[in-house]
């Protein structure tokens, strides 16, 4: 399959519709297909290319475009998107390798980028935000972090007036469905990792998940929005809530609460210290997080002049983060020119993690 | 006091530097004021003017600028405002009339506004951000609606990829604490009104708030960003909460549940019909509405693709709405040259209030 079969989305295009190229054809890339494609289908937005490694496979899966629309043309080569006319691609791929080079490759491509990837954006964020300004494009990744949840837009532009001190969330669905499968049922983990699993919300191995490396990646993304510091993924504390078993949701509940996988930052300014850990933690079952059950996110972010701000959202699932990352192309169609400026990050002088207590507390 | 008062802020500021003037040093001003010089100032920003009809009096009691900082120029003639070499203009004077007179010259002038008037945004919003694109510059209002809490942001940006089909929120802090007071303390709307006033969350006279006007203003603007709908504050039935007794709360106590006050939008997109209203309104005890006591505001916003999204915020008091105009300001100082574009808004063809029940239900 090669550039020519482009040919076949010559139809109809507005020349102030931006187009849209999605890599990666999964549940996310699949997901936002559907959403510009449907019947809320977005004015200034075109899907004008598909590239997946299985396209000619997929291709045949996909029901017939609705009549008078030009059907999005499919490749299997990278390179066929980056020397399309596509305005926006759509990094939907996961996993930080090879996903960084398709995004540097298409920001130099003058391509603008929008990312549900954490990883990429975790570990490679300020250096492609800073390739992006330098080729006046844009790089966004609300999708990146939180699903349907707005936590990056809520913290890198709408809290940007206050000082963050503290971000305490549940940022992975799958492993709060998981634990709160366990907590509302008293099943054993096995039992509720298959339930989550028909439900869509997790993946035949969830260890990501439950380890806390997706929710670490998650929460260095925070720490450089809210906090502006410099924080690998491999820098902050990871505790695994896949060894978890009822008898511990027992003994939580006669405490008075449950337990949630809490992603924990806290910057303690005057001592240039972040204690950031992502674990299984105690919760009261009368906080944000016991209340948050199957694949909901959940965050309470703290500041000096505005106090705690909340939000909560649908974290997992192709759908909740297929709104986030159109949020983003709705953004970048309005305002092609706009900056998402690269941040001035520092380092901390000290990374902490859990102190040494069994069970984590959330707050 | 003249133009002449400008000349002692002549020290160091550097060139791209964010030129900001404030209009209006109330209560909310001069938290803005506090937040541009205090100890957490912020480098993109410089406060350079303050405008007041009592500037005189106002600066004489204001301290002495931190040694090394040029002071901002005070004067009492808007004139002055406008013929500065001030970026953005803050108003912060609150009213529709004649502050939506002095956003249009200020914009007319060219610069850019910030604004926490949901009176003037809700009123006068799509012509004023018409105005702000022709001149190349930007209108930003997330303080006009929820207090630190950014629900303009994540409606307008975060959640612009999803169909919005409900929001219904607290958005009056002011009548959130008297409610919540009453509630928890079973006293007179008279004693829970003083209570407030003493807490810095009430004004003298809070009619506005208790009746709803307020709340109602800054529904108008939720539904033009959420639904695209053009709605005037006087198309949504208010009902006022400034008759409440004791009683009211004992009364929904025995249901499970309390009272709130509660702004309630929803679109029948297929009807094209608007359901819109504030009323003082039964929750649950379990509700996110319950749980937010004192100046809290609160929403929850539905959307067909991404479920429920929650919100909760600081909603009333100079601090908490600094927060977001200071927000709005850095994001300008970041990209001066960004749209903000005036929504393409329709009329819908039916708005409704509350059916004729006497304590609306809020969900």
């Amino acid at each position: 399959m090669t550039l020519n079969s482009f040919h076949t989305s010559g139809n109809s295009p507005g020349p102030d519709r931006c187009r849209v190229g999605i890599l990666g054809f999964g549940t996310v890339g699949s997901a936002i297909a559907r959403r510009l494609t449907g019947p809320d289908s977005i004015p200034s937005l075109q899907l004008s290319h598909i590239c997946d490694r299985r396209a000619r496979e997929k291709q045949a899966r996909q029901p017939e475009a609705p009549h008078g629309s030009a059907p999005p043309a499919w490749t299997d080569r990278f390179d066929d998107l980056l020397a399309s006319d596509v305005d926006v691609v759509v990094e939907a791929i996961g996993g930080a390798e090879p996903a960084v080079d398709y995004v540097r490759a298409a920001l130099l491509a003058g391509k603008s980028v929008v990312t549900s990837n954490r990883q990429v954006i975790a570990h490679h964020g300020p250096a492609l935000l800073a390739l992006a300004e330098r080729q006046g494009r844009q790089l966004r990744y609300e999708a990146a972090v939180g699903g349907a949840m707005p936590i990056v837009r809520a913290l890198g532009d709408g809290l940007a007036g206050d000082r963050i001190t503290r971000i305490v969330a549940i940022l992975n669905g799958t492993a709060n469905a998981v634990l709160s499968r366990m907590d509302a049922s008293g099943c054993t983990i096995d039992e509720a990792i298959a339930d989550a699993c028909a439900r869509g919300y997790a993946e035949a191995d969830p260890s990501a998940d439950l380890d806390g490396v997706d929710a670490g990646a998650k929460l260095a993304i925070l720490c450089a929005l809210g906090f502006s510091l410099r924080v690998l993924p491999g820098q902050i504390e990871l505790r695994t809530a896949a060894r978890l078993d009822p008898g511990a949701f027992e003994g939580a509940r006669l405490r008075g609460g449950t337990i949630r996988q809490i992603a924990h930052a806290e910057y303690l300014r005057d001592r240039s210290t972040l204690v950031a850990w992502v674990a299984p933690a105690f919760v009261p079952l009368t906080s944000l997080f016991a209340r948050a059950t199957g694949p909901q996110n959940a965050a309470i972010i703290s500041g000096v002049y505005g106090g705690d701000i909340t939000l909560t959202g649908s974290g997992a699932g192709g759908e909740a983060t297929a709104v986030a990352a159109v949020g983003d192309l709705v953004v970048i169609a309005r305002d092609r020119a706009a900056i998402v400026p690269a941040p001035v990050l520092v380092e901390p002088a000290e990374i902490r993690g859990l102190s040494d207590h069994k069970l984590a507390e959330a707050v």
